[in-house]
């Protein structure tokens, strides 16, 4: 018997994580502990100072293929799929638990193979695939073995409003050809980087919703340009890079086409619910990471006499950054249980309130961090820049926080 | 078998109504749809223009106590109280969900005898009283015969600082006489208000936390002077008022002291926890009056062509609004979960993160709705400039802000 | 030799007082201190807790007309009047200082015959005043033996678009037939009120910024009615009052049209520019009221050992707060300056900066020192509630916030 | 005659630039647009991918040496200097004027002989230097042929309170032996750097403000060590860089030391007031540039059927920056006024009311700035992301905002 509306809006409000996530949620911290914490300094300074930045450094990749090794052996791999018969199946709720541990620290979502965009595209594929594409590239993803990118985003238009995007699909016989400007592509860097998929306009002709496409791009096919990298705040995240691409002539079969002509807004949608409250999630870690790297400056610290803990406003910022990363924390684990009650489409307010309010909120307590540590906060003797300009980027990614705030007034006006 | 620490922490995230409370919740909305909503203007318009302000204008408390003989008909009576053997037993969490309805009209709380400050009162008295208190005090107000008022803030010291308290109770012969001057005791000037609990100083010399204690102070006791109202942005809320009262060698029996002399600290632990959960989760209610006001003016005045709620910032302003009405509601209810899991001492950092969050962002929420409504918005053609004062008041009473932060900011230090 | 442009840019920088201003400034504050501030207190005490509170009582203007006649003989009077040969001219630039001054205490404006609304309304009648209206209306007024109020808002549309006014005057004969609803009509309640200039609609055909007219009518004509006064957070105002009226079919000869039918917009900015500016100017002098009250306080209490000043995030409030008024300060005198050189339209895009700045941060201000005072400052025992009250109620008047940043946008927008 | 206190408060409110300033502030103006802007992007593409970072790539210093010989040409050189009988003596005041236009393009300082922080060290080495120092370190200095860099802040201690350097430096016989480390010693990268001026603690017993002292470093001085460049959200900002430095028994002359053992804290206070109120001038600058970027950007870029500054809250934002702009342009000007009329130290509050306000307020409009135009805001095609790294690190030179505000605050206590 379907639950009714009331026993659906009272059963929202149970955000435990399920006891059958316990152990898994235990074993990834544990995993992190004591197989990612580590590297991670070796594997950041490996890659420093490379002449060849757009590859990665002798002995980078065997220390990650070495913790992705032994969560696969430990059955922590994967398990992001929700509805995966090739994962292990975790409400988005239990995953919102998970994913505030992964945030952080930035190697834990690679090791256990959940970092983005391939989760998305793992998901899409598995959605609406069909079997010669999962066989392709939806395999080597879920071993491992290649990683992909999401290619979205277009520096001639406001990519906010999604029916701006212009980077054009034409049939030709049996192939698309594509031609257009993409950029901030994450990760097309990689030279691990196999697959794209990639939004396009195939039909401008079309109802606003069936003008566009998602199709699936091999990076190695002729007229895939990679121009360079996008720098955020001077850094270019080498050697995996936000990208920016031209596609010039790029012929790909007719096949490569996901789930239909006309239906890339619907596959859009598919994404992102799951994408952005995982998103939300990381960023809480990261929230946490600030937090505790702010308390522990100011206790240790001293001016004028006194721990900066104790001096002027400093106690009551961090009173607030906690208050406000539990009620951040509180409204993410709401919207994932919204969708594993509701689904995407029904959740969509909840998410979109989750994906407005968190990353402004938490780039301040960054930028608070920041303050309390002075010249070192803004340095990369601290992880808060890094910290800064992931969550920064984030106020745009997946939409921008404007058109999160729409999504919610809109709603709001229309139940009165 | 006792829940170990980490199933504690997963349990308080289970912020669900309890299904036994569902009806009892049910039943409360029919209650005041059907019997307060109805006599709510009226029993306003009543008491205008009067020139006896102190007194309750013919037919007003009529009204009333038709509300409340229908809710003590119906089993709706003291439900308040946590341990009751006298009332419904409810969960602080269950307690919240009602709360939040009780706080979207002025009379409802009263017309379920469960309006501070009697609930606070007559919780105290219910776990300290002693048999011959309960009997004089208790079973009236239980009754909702009589009416009380809590004595505690003084004009002449920062009470944000409890220990700066100055009136003085001191021992004669089987007599307490107390001195000195006390002001903002609301509902002392309604004349059903029959007793007061009043914090007071016995001993200077004691240990800082011993030095004052609570005691009863019957209003009819010679020396009781109420000197005049306090205005809060120039309403003096009579009949009820917030009253400006002096203390001059006031004398009570010896037993009328609560708990033992130098325990009103102790006893002010027990009242503040669900007394601060309640007033916050009444205001969640005021916010959603307010929102729903600024939605529906919004949508219902045009300006240069569009309804005010597509002009400039204002549909932001409306989600923002709902997103952190849904934020505060979670921690609210996160709070009142950990009092009934923890117990209120160690929930006091959750209750402070809950008082120090709640009624600054409604203050503004509620000033928002005032900006779309024009000079409406600050008249007495809307509920806003009142519920505005009201929540302003809120960021003084039970800890100011600023006390609340250092509980939730040294609870964040200490921890690293 | 007209300014070059350059050279007009660089003058609107020179913010001085001009030497001849400073004696009479210097007046000002001597009359304020010797004349008003002694006569203050026992001034509101007369009219404290009166049956009759629509009428003055006895005394209360006996001292006020005491106060003037001293400034009258001094020749302090008038002296807003910009064009004036009734007054002492006055640059913007140098009223803007002696305004700062008035908006510090509730007497000093009247004292000397410049309080709003009366200087805007004999303003527009010295500026387009015929012969007949300026000896019947401007003569009393600049004597100060009669006051007036100034008819704008309505309850029914958002007047934030003045082009949705809708009282109606109808010519019928020789006589206008004015037939509507108004409200917040300051100072309509006060019993010397007798003239009112109000906005009216009077041809709903005509081109959008030729529709509205503004038109004399004596407060005793047939039909006026004062229906109550508009609370303003809880307080009415008595005896002058911001009341709600209606016009009943009220005639008035035809000659009592200003400047011309259709020319009420032309008007409105004649009037807006200057008293945009006083108003702003005296809510300088309020905030300079609030930090004030704040500092003291700050200083003179203490909890958990310490002066509140030196606790938590006070000292930094009380600095910001001294920050921006200096900021607004100069911000107020510079587009009175504008107004100065460039004549009130060319200056409208600073005096909107000043308006939109101002009244919203001055009530953070008054916020702010409230807070310090806990609930002392909410109540009638400081004057920060009125504060608050009358500096939030300046947010609508006069233009919202909201219309103030869209004619600074524009003009931003608009010079790219 | 001296002016009066009266006067003197008059004449802090005349910001206008000098006549005579004018022609110099139209030649700078001029010199940048000919001989800067068509040279920067040159400049800067020239440095980019370069192996050898810390050096500069041929022709850059040919650029720029063009731009510095045209400026020696026109006399625009080294009018920075305010007593300078070395250059064209400039108020503080005009120059702010001429700051601003300076911070609008990242060569135009240096052009002129005129950047940070070499500007400060030549003040320094003009009123306390030696001859023998003057003609060694200030000549080439004022000649262009050389830089200069000042070490200040320290790693290991909140060097926000000065008084905890602890850098010693020990006499020994005729040298002072100095060791310590220090970092963000801003352009210590740059190989034309051959000259430090540094703050060593050179008596741990002496009085609180005695102990420190400044004293010369010449950069080829065995024992200073580079140990590399701390980055700034990423960027190493290379060749000139904020580096690390360590001091190991370094042995210069007894003479090297500036003014005289102790007064180490004495030169501060010559530095910091016209230095920080060039930061702060140059800083108006940047917003303007940001504020045209995001007015550009509203403009031209259409999501929903509207451009970008039609909707939501954009217009509000584009307008608050505006009013913000001109209210810190004029707290600028007020506090360069003031130390012209009082003096650096009287005119010390003004200074931190400028110090405490702009970079904050700054950083926000350039956020804003970034939002609307989406990734592209923080990358490298616009100047957003640089901006914003530079502003926020003035957040904490030249002090911190919370000692600002700390210095503001005091005096206003003070002052009741």
């Amino acid at each position: 018997m379907p639950m009714t509306e009331i026993e659906l809006q009272a059963e929202l409000n149970d955000l435990r994580m399920s006891k059958e996530a316990q152990p898994l949620f235990d074993a990834v911290k544990r995993h992190i502990a004591e197989n990612v914490d580590p590297i991670t300094e070796e594997f950041f300074r490996l890659g420093e100072g490379r002449a060849d930045r757009w590859s990665w450094a002798p002995g980078q990749l065997e220390l990650l293929e070495g913790a992705k090794n032994k969560a696969k052996a430990a059955g922590l791999w994967n398990f992001f799929l929700p509805h995966g018969d090739t994962g292990t199946p975790l409400s988005n709720l239990d995953y919102a638990y998970i994913a505030a541990e992964l945030g952080k620290s930035p190697l834990s979502s690679e090791s256990l193979n959940c970092s983005a965009p391939d989760t998305g595209n793992m998901e899409v594929l598995e959605m609406v695939g069909t079997p010669d594409q999962k066989e392709r590239w939806l395999k080597p993803l879920l071993n491992g073995e290649i990683r992909s990118a999401y290619v979205m985003t277009e520096p001639n238009v406001a990519s906010s409003d999604a029916g701006n995007i212009e980077t054009s699909a034409r049939l030709e016989g049996d192939e698309w050809v594509i031609n257009g400007e993409k950029y901030f592509i994450s990760g097309a860097g990689d030279p691990r980087c196999k697959i794209l998929i990639c939004m396009v306009q195939t039909n401008p002709e079309a109802a606003r919703k069936a003008q566009h496409s998602q199709i699936l791009i091999p990076m190695d096919t002729p007229g895939v340009q990679v121009l360079g990298p996008m720098r955020v705040f001077g850094d270019d995240h080498a050697p995996q890079g936000h990208m920016h691409m031209r596609f010039d002539n790029v012929r790909v079969p007719k096949d490569n086409m996901l789930l239909g002509e006309g239906r890339g807004f619907e596959i859009s949608q598919m994404r992102l619910g799951p994408g952005r409250i995982h998103h939300c999630m990381r960023t809480i870690g990261k929230a946490e990471v600030a937090l505790d790297l702010m308390v522990k400056r100011g206790n240790s610290r001293t001016a004028f006499g006194k721990p900066l803990s104790q001096l002027g406003k400093n106690m009551e910022v961090i009173a607030r950054a906690r208050i406000d990363i539990e009620a951040m924390r509180l409204i993410v684990l709401k919207a994932a249980k919204a969708m594993d009650l509701l689904g995407n489409r029904e959740a969509r307010v909840w998410v979109s309130m989750a994906k407005a309010m968190v990353p402004e909120r938490v780039c301040q307590i960054i930028d608070q961090a920041i303050q309390i540590h002075g010249a070192t906060g803004i340095s990369h003797w601290t992880p808060l820049a890094d910290l800064y300009a992931d969550v920064r980027h984030l106020r745009f990614a997946d939409g921008p926080d404007e058109v999160h705030y729409m999504v919610v007034g809109r709603d709001e006006l229309g139940r009165h």
